[in-house]
């Protein structure tokens, strides 16, 4: 790790994303042990949040249909936090029964995918929330929610600001320890990433802010700094850059945990971590050319593992 | 073209690098009418300035071996602004035989890049970089100076911000019309940008900036944000992303004329262009697939042609 990366006060926290996220788009589904491995090797890099599956339904997404066996693999895991996404109180329970650590529950900003994805709309999936939210403290979990579609649908298209504001005010009600926007889509720019983080600002001042960007148009990073210069503290990433977008086929996915590392520490942002120096990139690089290889990819979307760090060493 | 791209007035100007940048570090050598097309695409799509060869030694840089046929081919294309980039005073004397409308020089950062590429330091390359200028102007080309490893050398590491600026104060002396810094290796960030670009800004008030950045490690277009955000009004790029950097083999190279068109117009910041509605990122897409597959690539490293503009027409 480079030297200025240690001296840095930590500012911001990374989410490893890619045992959901990263994996739930691609053709190919992991056995479980290798999904746990990746698990385990993002802790090992020094990441302690890591989003590890879905309560989803099976026939709708088989990527996920091993959540309960893959969260008995990670049961001893010291240090760990294991975060399940939630899509409604039943996938809550399967949750809190499967051991996990966190949950996130996700509203839909726009009505279009609310309904393609969940078959609700963005009000009903807000009142799902609230009950998500009130079980979840009932259980002693910690609980986030993300507001999808947050910078554009793919099928409604724009998404105003102020009707990202308004169902962010639905979910700030239910008092989430953490607040969420997505770019499900990747279509976002800095600009908006500054208006959407000052009006959630604005609206609580206190709340902790999380981003989750895709990079399907190459403008994830940029999103990314933009999110940190505005007051979002968690970032959301994937080991590799996997996760492709289901609306773009052959795009690539999420900003890749990596070259996200790369560029924190080069800014002299330090970021949380049980490792002293913070998370280390080149093992998360070497993790990210793995997942590609069992997943078939032809190389992984992330660069640092091609390119290497700066300076070298 | 989306509606808000032309309501835009023109902040910024894309100069297209593909046939010089993109192509230099290419393995395979593509043909004269090849490059020519190029160019012409390039042109079509709305893009004036085009970087269309660099005049150096042949036995060391064969893809650019042909730069005086090139020119020739496009002699008569009507409101091209021809950009060869030279490396000494008799680059620039075959740049104005050749009918180039515009010249580029290079100034490196680093000795010890400077060194490495063209055998003379950093000091030896302001001297011929004042030859270079007094020349051109004598013989009415438009002449701009790039100033090389900008953000960091792949032989002496980190290049200090004070450097660059002292680099860049020797440069001013001799009054380019445009002056510009690189990323040649695709290392810097935002943080970096801002404060160069800063520093610029106090040496000189006035001159025209631009910036050339490569996405070797994803920080490229985060960098174009905040160069446009502190007064830079140039920006490189090169349609599809092709040209890969000679020190990181793998690693992909300019950031993406359609990808970067795409973050501009997104971000409400209009490009100069021909065309009313600004150039035609789609085209540019086009272009990039193409050149790929000219030169043999699995994929163009550029994503708007993968991923299709937002919102979709």
């Amino acid at each position: 790790m480079p030297a200025q990366q240690q001296s840095e006060a930590p500012q911001v926290e990374v989410v490893e994303v890619s045992p959901r996220d990263g994996l739930q788009n691609e053709r190919r589904v992991l056995p479980t042990g290798t999904k746990a491995e990746l698990v385990r090797r993002s802790l090992a890099a020094g990441i302690r949040r890591v989003e590890v599956t879905a309560f989803a339904r099976p026939d709708r997404v088989p990527q996920m249909a091993d959540a309960e066996a893959l969260l008995a693999e990670l049961r001893d895991e010291p240090g760990l936090s294991r975060i399940g996404l939630v899509l409604n109180p039943r996938g809550l329970d399967r949750a809190v029964a499967a051991g996990c650590d966190e949950v996130t529950a996700v509203v839909v900003a726009s009505d279009g995918l609310a309904l393609r994805n969940q078959g609700v709309d963005t009000a009903a999936q807000l009142d799902s929330w609230r009950a998500i939210a009130a079980d979840a403290r009932s259980a002693g979990l910690r609980v986030s929610v993300i507001i999808a579609a947050a910078f554009g649908c793919p099928f409604d298209g724009e998404v105003p600001v102020e009707r990202v504001l308004e169902v962010a005010g639905g979910c700030l009600e239910a008092g989430p320890d953490e607040l969420a926007i997505a770019d499900t889509i990747g279509v976002g720019v800095p600009a908006q990433v500054t208006e959407i983080v000052t009006g959630l600002r604005t609206l609580d001042p206190d709340v902790t802010l999380r981003a989750h960007f895709h990079n399907t148009r190459n403008t994830g990073y940029a999103n990314a700094v933009a999110a940190v210069a505005a007051g979002v503290t968690v970032l959301d990433a994937s080991a590799g850059g996997i996760g492709g977008c289901p609306f773009a086929p052959g795009a690539t996915g999420n900003i890749a945990t990596e070259d996200l590392l790369y560029l924190l520490a080069r800014s002299g942002i330090g970021v949380r971590s049980d490792l002293s120096g913070g998370p280390d990139a080149a093992q998360v690089a070497a993790t990210g050319t793995w997942i590609a290889e069992e997943l078939g990819l032809p190389q992984a979307p992330a660069m640092l593992g091609r390119a290497g760090w700066f300076p070298s060493a």
